[in-house]
């Protein structure tokens, strides 16, 4: 099988990887390079830059759940969900996902990402009209892009100008909007959303990967604090990889629903089952907060003191409507230099440039944590104010 | 935040999911129904509808691995690959990939379905043309349908259209295609691949899902096997759930486009990293792999056993390039029965039926394995011919 010679003349210089020398340079004379930092076991840091918000990553069940279902499931689940991907552990996660949520139904995913994928897809026909919240996330983007619907991008936040486009196309319609974006952590008005969803027939799908775990009684996340669990015309999103620490997503709602994305959706058919482990980890998060709602009143405490301490400071945050805060920069080397500084000082914050958010829009992002003791709130606080740039206290 | 009361006026019922019961109902009367089976730990069947070629899933030192590190790393990975999501681990994966594989650099994506759509987006834009096999999986197809690229599809295995569709587009074109086909095992002609890539100024990209652990010595995958390791124009994918036995997926290649996709492939960007115990997982199968390349051997031997002892029996297998051999049946349901006879008999088998394949060819897919003993290779032959529909046999 193996040739002695290598097969054919050299490659022509100019191939379509030519040009990717040519981004580089452009991206690195205007200082866009990124340079992931490589977190150690070890470190020392407190970190407002991972989506952690229950503090369960690292929870001592949590992680033996995780370490005793590699050892008994093994460190994959081998194949297709359809095939012989899906043991007993997926449907455990399943059953109870729907359950804490109040859903009909739930379907498990590798990711946030394929889970928005699949619904997307799976829910639309080239007749569908989808439209979609200009802050949405590259997941819910790139389910518009894949589906043959059609596609309108309408303002942030902006339930009258959706309206006006699914007026259009009466029963053909899907609303997509996050229930808390992920960026700014500002949320969806998603009452008035399903009002103008339902004055036209159309769906309303709703990513709730930051309101799992944090919206609604007990985190039961943004169909119950909305009440809209048991919505016939309401589908959700969520990850696994945020309040519940672990890797995947799920998509809740009603049961017919869920059936047709089990049957047909692209990225459950043809991707392999979630990791037993992440399976395992998210699922044993998922009790740890059922039997210690606190977690999810704290984080809304801490994400309410952050934004008081720093407001008080002067640096301009975003209010959260859950975890999530966002502070507007402007300039992505002012961003970079200011995260860098915080970091410098124990605390690590998130930073978004472009192409992430628009051109001189860049902005730190920070996350509050239930964990968080309360003395470390104004110690983060302090930490902001005393290392930003004096453009931005204003 | 939560109201009282049930928002609007009640759900319309002719909304967009009201076409999916009737769906529902014609995939009932052909017979489409799907009904996965639910695995238990404890199941005694030999599977050979997996992907688990090297008998790694359950191997003592991947499970290890993965259990000390959900422990030492946590459930998850916290965040984006670019904000908190990369622990050392992850690129001491990366690392060991490359040098593996034998290609200057790696980088790893949450699933090998996002791996495909990461590097196909990232490569290509609206000037570029996308020439994909027409056997080519799901996750490669959505990457062409989410690009903005023109995008050809040609017959399978067919390099004479490839290159007449490239050479309309010199220097704009990449070319698509798998090294071992998922379903039926066959194998693409890489080398003829190459050299129409080459005469057109075109990139070659291999999805190496099925020949990762299998092709190539000491199962380097497939571009070991033909010699273009460090070519400048070749790019590979792969994925850490067949033969690595976990879960994941990566993107192998020259170093200036694995950088390329770390700064820019939005699955890289805006999905959350890996979890800890899916990456140390396939590092330490890739460790075991390398430790004892005879696994790769094994699993080509009795994937040809398989063969010969099928076909003797007069049923009609692939020949296999790799483990993976398919059986074309033809109906739905008499597919569905072989494959369930297979399994009363105590050999899982995997089964393939529109829409995963066109009308009228429905499969059955096995498995090759390093870790079946010689005595199961005639037993299972025996079991599929016992059970053959007799029209297959012919
Ligand atoms: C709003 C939103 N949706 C979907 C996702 C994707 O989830 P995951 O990272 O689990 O794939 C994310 C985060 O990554 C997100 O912020
Ligand atoms: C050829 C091919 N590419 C990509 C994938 C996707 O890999 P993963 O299941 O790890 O997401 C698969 C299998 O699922 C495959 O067979």
């Amino acid at each position: 099988m193996a040739p002695s010679t290598f097969p054919t003349e050299p490659p022509d210089p100019r191939t379509v990887f030519d040009r990717l020398d040519r981004e580089a340079e452009r991206r690195e004379a205007d200082g866009l390079t990124r340079r992931p930092p490589v977190r150690s076991a070890e470190e020392d840091v407190l970190d407002l830059a991972g989506n952690d918000y229950l503090g369960l990553t690292n929870h001592r069940a949590v992680t033996d759940a995780a370490a005793s279902a590699a050892r008994r499931w093994g460190a994959g689940a081998g194949g297709s969900r359809l095939v012989t991907g899906t043991t007993e552990l997926h449907t455990e996660l399943e059953d109870e996902l729907a359950e804490f949520c109040g859903t009909e139904s739930a379907l498990v995913f590798s990711s946030g990402y394929t889970a928005n994928l699949a619904v997307i897809t799976a829910l639309s026909g080239r007749n569908s009209l989808l439209v979609s919240d200009s802050h949405n996330h590259a997941s819910l983007i790139d389910g518009c892009r894949l589906s043959r619907a059609e596609v309108r991008v309408v303002a942030h936040l902006d339930t009258r100008a959706a309206e006006a486009e699914l007026v259009r196309r009466p029963h053909e319609g899907l609303l997509l909007t996050e229930s808390v974006f992920s960026v700014d952590g500002d949320t969806a008005p998603l009452r008035e959303a399903l009002r103008v969803c339902r004055a036209n027939g159309a769906a309303l799908l709703i990513d709730d990967a930051h309101g799992l775990g944090v919206l609604g009684e007990g985190g039961a996340g943004a169909l119950a604090a909305f009440d809209m669990r048991t919505a016939p015309d309401v589908v959700a999103t969520v990850t696994l990889s945020k309040a519940l620490g672990a890797q995947g997503g799920a998509v809740l709602g009603p049961r017919r629903v869920i059936e047709h994305l089990r049957q047909s959706a692209r990225t459950f058919v043809f991707d392999t089952g979630l990791a037993p482990a992440a399976a395992a980890g998210a699922l044993a998060a998922l009790r740890v907060l059922w039997g210690d709602p606190r977690r999810c009143s704290r984080v809304r405490e801490v994400a309410e003191g952050l934004y008081r301490e720093l407001v008080r400071r002067g640096v301009p945050a975003t209010r959260p409507g859950a975890a999530v805060l966002g502070i507007p920069v402007g300039e992505a080397n002012t961003a970079v230099d200011w995260a860098a500084e915080c970091l410098r000082r124990g605390v690590r914050v998130g930073c978004f440039r472009p192409p992430s958010v628009p051109d001189g829009s860049a902005r730190l992002r920070l996350t509050a944590r239930a964990d968080l003791p309360p003395g470390r709130i104004t110690e983060v606080a302090a930490v902001l104010a005393a290392s930003a740039p004096e453009e931005v206290l204003g």
